[in-house]
């Protein structure tokens, strides 16, 4: 449902052609697609101008087909995040245009380059190379939501002499994805050398005390740097999602 | 030290009248005041234009009222968070120039209403009374850093209408700072009525299975809105910190 | 062993014509089936008019068809929960007159629809479509149990127009069972819009700090509604048991 | 707000001479009741005709004094939960016509027996002595909400003759509270002797691994009962809700 | 080596033949008996009297039989606990005169029912049928060990009858072992039925807020029966250990 | 109530002079003492020939006063445990023929010795002096219920020496009871030197990664001897119980 | 007992003048010096020539005087640990030639600067001025067991320049003692910038998620810079006790 | 990069042939080398003199033939950890020359002894043979090294004699590493025999309560012996690496 028949159906409900649960029920049914395996809420994208994401983790090939279907019928881009390499082939075989981000583990249905939406460059720095898939959802996400990216990879704490080669390229950022796992420590060193918003995603990467990401993310939350939030653990999709945003901000 | 004795110091390092050594050692001397009780590293407020922020718990009245002499000889305002009453009442003897909030704990030295720097408004909102304290201090705090602030306290979500009645002024924000406790469900249903930027802060409020935050902050990380962003609990200061950050990007 | 029969060894007792030890000993015998794998105890269904109940997880196709024929000799209903795909066919193919609820994980036999016995509606609300196999085994374990049932699916709080559009039919619901994953929000605004008694069913949906399901069972508790109370999570069964015993009080 | 006053704004509504969004702030500002230190929403009370309830922890004397004078002047009778002994002799100072009920630490004003609208008992029993500030919060509330109360002290399952001497009274209620700490063990064998809802409150009574209640509350979470559900660590107040709510359905 | 070896080294150091450091030597050698995957310390079963034990989990077959040929050729009984049905298998095709226990998950090489050194008998009791496996465990353990084991299976606190009606037989035991999963609840009830040892195993049988056995494990610890005491989760042979040095004490 | 008029009870249940639930409920009131602060369940002393025990922690004097009058009105012997230094003074005061153990935190009314009914010695190992107050609680718990009791502190596992000079003494125990802090290595050592059943006691002694007793407790029941189990942190008490038991084994 | 008094005994056990059993008695006893409130174990220091330590929490002023006492009296130097205020004055009162370091909550009696035993330096580095009380410690303790002590305060890696300024320094060490809080980063950054051993200290500096330490040893333990160990929480002297054993090391 | 173009370069800088910012860029660039797959930072091993570790857990073989090749070009010995057989196998099929440890599971390229660089020697000591894969990295990792290591292994505290049996081989170690699971007491007693520095290593041995090596890791935190440090949960390189400081301090 574009925008004009938005704005067609609230002017009948001002005219009194339209009661206000009916229009209510009509705006909720409106906005979301029914598919046999599952539902997609349209009013996200609607109100916020990002293509519509699909969380791929969990759902059969067929019922990612559906949903891919229903929205490109409806003209929207689509993103399905979390999609293992199984899964991608079989959802590409029948839906074939799509591109694969094998280690983002991301499918895209959509231009190559989206618009560019965002006012400045959103930094994604990891602290290791077991961080790459996070990394690289965060910012290949990025990247299809609109925004300038600059990956920065392999910068952890313990040989400073790498962050400080790339001081520059932090600093030119609008606003800064840092991921790390064990214990976390890289967003309060970032943070403490840019004044920008941080968002920080903890990752599970580590063994034993790293607790599947649990340490990172304390460590993340209790910061010595205080231009820093956090995620979830893992979510790379929400921390591009929330720097999107940011970068929009005229 | 301001910009120009900065400056000056650059060029004469570009001029190799002071080796790098003389000049890093210089520089970290330069911006840390030495107080018998305390060491304010000024650098944080030179490069981001902020005023100097003092964490008061744990320090004694004594070491409050240097630094802020101190701080105050080099013309910079100052803000010490976490002030108990007895603690307060003890600065404001012999530092009588202070504003005391007393719900946010603060005391500040400058001006009642410092300039404003930011584009657009923060919205702080809270999901009870309990969550005062921290409500009032990210408030109060992103009023001294130069931002315009509304204030929305109360609208939990177990009174659904309370929300729906504040939907425009949640919408008007340009970054937004949910307060919540006990389960920490708000800040989703704020995060899914707003396309801003959502940074949430668990509190401490809450009985048994609130776990002193804990389960407000697990809810938060979690929450199934992906515009939100978390800090840590009862981290009032560090929200109004990157919502002016974000909301100063111009 | 039929109500009759118990009241025949309770008389016989009183007349002295049975001990006390010995009414104990067959009492204790005669409500327990014992199969060669597992032991079924019919006292509960006898008791309170419902089906019995068999946990399939962890038991053998072997064992399940065991129990389905003593059950049935003695003429009973049976309802197996928690069975995966395979044990299903396994059983099914020995014991074909079931039918198999595949989304709800669960094997009834039994009529279609038994006499309703609830006087109002249960109303299942869930969060999520993630949450669909512990909504489906509640909505369907009421069902069975002899309950009027109204589904209401994927009405997460981030999205709080889908929750209000179906108000009415929360308050039409005698007892209501909400699910929920993640931050467990959506039992707290479901219910602070009715006043009517509402279990809260956490579910292991969600990553990282979604522990399993810990986080939304804390959230649950501390809920700022107080008309909800909380089952262990996953446990759709539990729920849809209280809920039937609340809507058959007179 | 009474019911009176409602219909007619709601005709107004109707009958177009109130604009919705006029209505909505009218409704949601007109049921709360705005005191200088706190503000109580009388929605609740308004919809499910129950008195008004104040959470006293962490509130001032003062605070709760504003409450009771608005709301008795509004109509409405009040209870104050959670109030220590000085809390409560400081309130009587200057609201000396309520009833303090020490060992539920409620204060009340109100009528000393509100009119029965409950159509069967509340049973209320606990594991222990230790119990009893709990235990009879729920009771306390339970009766000033309405309903018929019979309370079971002391009935640890380490004695099981206690519970079976009790058995009858246990089998006459319409629904039951249970009150343990440490292992919480009594809602199983009390959930397996009736065939109505038993709603568990763990207690933070124990030491060591009871840890402040934990232990109790998983215990009741995993009761190997099924009619069993669980309300947060403590949480009389919440318990005594839901039963009433579940004793007045028709 | 034999108590008689043993006798003739300690006299050899008393007589200054063997000085104290050689003394050592030897002794720590002779009662380890080395193999090429495994190291057997004898010492425990020379000075208790009971037949040596192997953990089975994590060795590989080779590793076992090596440990039976050795144990086997010193003239010793073995049990080996913790058994997969794979293992067992591929031991027994090597090792062939063993006795496979398959729900206690244990081989046996050695009498089939050792001589009785008890002095009195030995209930295992539990809570549900899947303890089984844990139940089996430590009851056949016990009787490996020399003592009259009486099993009595799945009288969990859910239906009390069914406890009431063993009664007698717990009675009747001088140490009882009691295995319950989920909330740990029967050893306090057991407990408080008897003036003997209660020694209680949780087992990690439950799920969600079981906690894999943590629930049932603090659940025991803050038993409100105070002759109760527990061994690790699962560790039905540690149980036995314990029952069986109880019930040699003459 | 004495074993006489419980004999004269059961004969007029045999002889019909009295009916079964009269006889419960008469059973059920008889063995307790009420009190206006407190009930005491006669029941285990009489059961169990032991002195009745009262936790005085979080009891009042006038309520241990009470209670301790009653019983000795019965005859019965009174052990309170967890007494403060305020608490014993002001029962003293008013029931002065009490004997107060300071460190065991003890008040016991009965004889100095009571009647030796133990077989053997229970020995009362302690890792450090910190572990004074549970070390002595379950020594003089021992001593009042009738056991030779042996004490054995400050032999930590860091110095080896001070067990090795006491192996004899621990040898010569018929049980052990051995209480340890911080990481709770103590009883495995001394598990390893025995083949009597040792009841290990965590105490909540150590600071930091110690967390209250929890590494103490998961450490014991971890333990690589197999002849130890455990009870609830700082439970000197009930070791001392269970060791009682085990020491009139006949 | 000195080492000539040792070497005394070993000959009289070669020379069979005295059997193992009694030296062995006589060596455990001699090197413990009893006081009426406490035992102190001399043995490590008669190994380690250090002084002895007194771990001063929960010990009373009388208990420490006599420690000291008897220790004086053997001719060792003493240090008191974990000292508060009024404790330090009430020793001092009655052992008034001991120096009390404020900030390190020490108390010592003995040389100012006692010989440097250690080969190197001892660099102690702090990341805040609120991790103070365990720096001091640290370093203190160093300090009086013979150690050259370089302490590096409030070089939180949220301020890198603060590091990189003394680079040097930390290079200089022979090994390091790195103090940190919160997340507890500083000893990666350290560990990265060296190649000596680097002993981390974690303190419960900090708030919220910082969990009373927690956060930051999990932190450490999985820090990326493998030259990094980890001591108990606020563990400061520990951590100088291991460092002067490894800068001992010839 | 060898130490001469090092230094060739750092001259460079000082006679301004080169600026800061290019020889930082040149720095980090030419200490690590990029490979399709990872990038390997030869920082550490240049400064430290040992040689490269590659993480080999998460990695292909394809990218850790890539780094062997790159790393062995460059004239460096390389490590890899955490090789499971099947990666073992797939590596040595491209790259043969190397050494496959099975029990450490680690790969060797380099010399089969290198030259022994360490001062004295190593012990390794672990409490049982389910520690022998961290217990072999340890020792492996250490000879690999340069160091002289001394292997004990199976000398849990349950069984003193065998400690007491090595007693000699442990005090002649200049630095020992002690390997153990469950409970973790081994450290405590190794450390109150020696006075020496020991690092303790958790594993993840045992079940139930042991908790994946939590359990052991707190108990090795809160050791009762103050000469202890701790590292991650299985991280035998890592108590390896440190080791290897301490052994080479001259």
């Amino acid at each position: 449902m574009g925008p004009d028949r938005l704005r067609q159906l609230l002017e009948a409900v001002k005219a009194g052609d339209l009661n206000i649960a009916d229009a209510v029920g009509e705006l909720s049914r409106l906005h979301v697609i029914e598919t046999p395996g599952a539902r997609v809420d349209t009013h996200r994208a609607l109100r916020q101008g990002i293509p519509e994401v699909v969380f791929g983790e969990g759902k059969t090939a067929e019922q990612i087909v559906d949903v891919i279907g229903a929205l490109q019928a409806a003209g929207q881009d689509v993103l399905v995040t979390r999609v293992s390499l199984e899964l991608a082939a079989a959802v590409l075989e029948k839906a074939p245009e799509g591109v694969h981000e094998v280690e983002a583990r991301l499918l895209w249905y959509g231009p190559d380059t989206p618009p560019r939406q965002g006012r400045g460059t959103i930094a994604v720095v990891s602290a290791g190379s077991a961080d790459r898939p996070i990394t690289f959802e965060a910012a290949r996400v990025a990247h299809y939501f609109g925004n300038e990216v600059d990956v920065i990879e392999d910068v952890g704490v313990a040989g400073l002499h790498r962050i400080l080669a790339v001081q520059d390229r932090l600093r030119a950022a609008r606003v800064l994805i840092v991921v790390a796992g064990m214990e976390g420590a890289l967003p309060a060193v970032v943070g403490g050398l840019v004044d920008k918003p941080v968002i920080a995603v903890p990752t599970s990467v580590g063994y034993g005390a790293a607790w599947s990401g649990l340490t990172a993310l304390f460590g993340m939350l209790t910061s010595c740097a205080s231009n820093v939030t956090v995620v979830n653990i893992d979510n790379g999709f929400g921390a591009a999602h929330v720097a999107t945003l940011i970068n929009r901000l005229a």
